[in-house]
């Protein structure tokens, strides 16, 4: 593309880095920016410059936070025994909004993949391995998503865990609820039968 | 959306102003810059803050330039004597990589648009009615989109600018090339045989 203002072109390029956005969207979004007062452009770069050099990550979870400890983590009244495994903070976020769950989480910060260049040691692994040994937690539910990425992962934190007394469970895979059967992919529709729970289970969560 | 971070909901908020980005993408985006490293995140902020601050528009045809003309307006080998007339920066860029138009062009900064609030004082047509009156311009080209909006920009333009001895002609509208035929909409395969070229002018072009 032909620029006429090398900003312009160095806007572009700048959120044109961004996952998913490419020139033409990179384009619209620094036209919406001029058009801007300065004030608020001021505030919006400095909003991620300002995120990059304050941010924290919670000591005992990893998951991003302005304090040493997370709000889950430093909350009494949550069971610090069960600990919910997820891949990065939008999954964490994700299940606090059902608002279903009351224990705390381990974010791995990724998931491990070979093709990525991602091995175990990139990930927050050790630290949940040491939580498990210090015998601080009796249920660990893996909440990764069922890539083949997300298959290998559980598998060697099952490996890495199973020494320890420690019930490892996942989260359950079956049919949306709303969704119609005849339109499910043949697996998923396959597990949720073999996984089929009691129907009189199913009462006390409605 | 229950963020564990302030800052990361600043952010969010920041990056879901931009047009078309919803909370989801924006944490997206916010995920990915948290990833990155602290020059690389100072980079992207800062682009946006200087491309605000330090921005220009050209003098005489309001394209954003680093300079008090733009790269067209200051090229003496171009024809300043025609006039292509752009809603906005995107549009110019367009025209330019065609490489097929040697004139300049006038930058409106948006059309005409009632529901938006947007009438002729908003907009550059004022320098465009000097330029005329003052005897620089054989032709105006009209490359305004064919909206409701757009046309009102054209009759508006048009009836400013017929009391000067000036050709206001407008981009071709017809079949795209490669397009087929009976796919066309009606009202543009009505106009292109209305306006139909002579099958020599076409081989020129080639």
């Amino acid at each position: 593309m032909n620029f006429s203002s090398k900003l312009i072109e160095e806007a572009v390029n700048e959120f044109s880095k961004l996952p998913g956005v490419g020139k033409r969207t990179a384009l619209r979004f620094v036209l919406h920016l001029m058009k801007q007062n300065k004030n608020e452009v001021d505030q919006f770069g400095n909003a991620f410059i300002k995120l990059r050099s304050e941010l924290r990550y919670c000591e005992k979870c990893h998951n991003v936070s302005d304090k040493i400890l997370c709000e889950v983590c430093a909350n009494p009244h949550r069971d610090h025994s069960t600990v919910c495994v997820v891949e990065d903070i939008r999954d964490f976020m994700a299940i606090e909004n059902t608002q279903q769950y009351r224990g705390s989480y381990h974010v791995l910060g990724g998931i491990i993949s070979p093709m990525d260049g991602i091995g175990p040691s990139d990930l927050n692994i050790e630290t949940l391995v040491k939580k498990a040994s210090a015998g601080e937690i009796k249920e660990v539910i893996m909440a990764l998503s069922t890539t083949m990425e997300g298959d290998t992962t559980n598998f060697y934190i099952y490996k890495r865990l199973k020494e320890f007394n420690i019930t490892i469970s996942t989260i359950a895979r079956g049919i949306a609820i709303g969704d119609e059967l005849e339109f499910a992919d043949e697996v998923t529709l396959g597990r949720s039968i073999v996984n089929r729970t009691l129907y009189e289970n199913t009462l006390s969560t409605k």
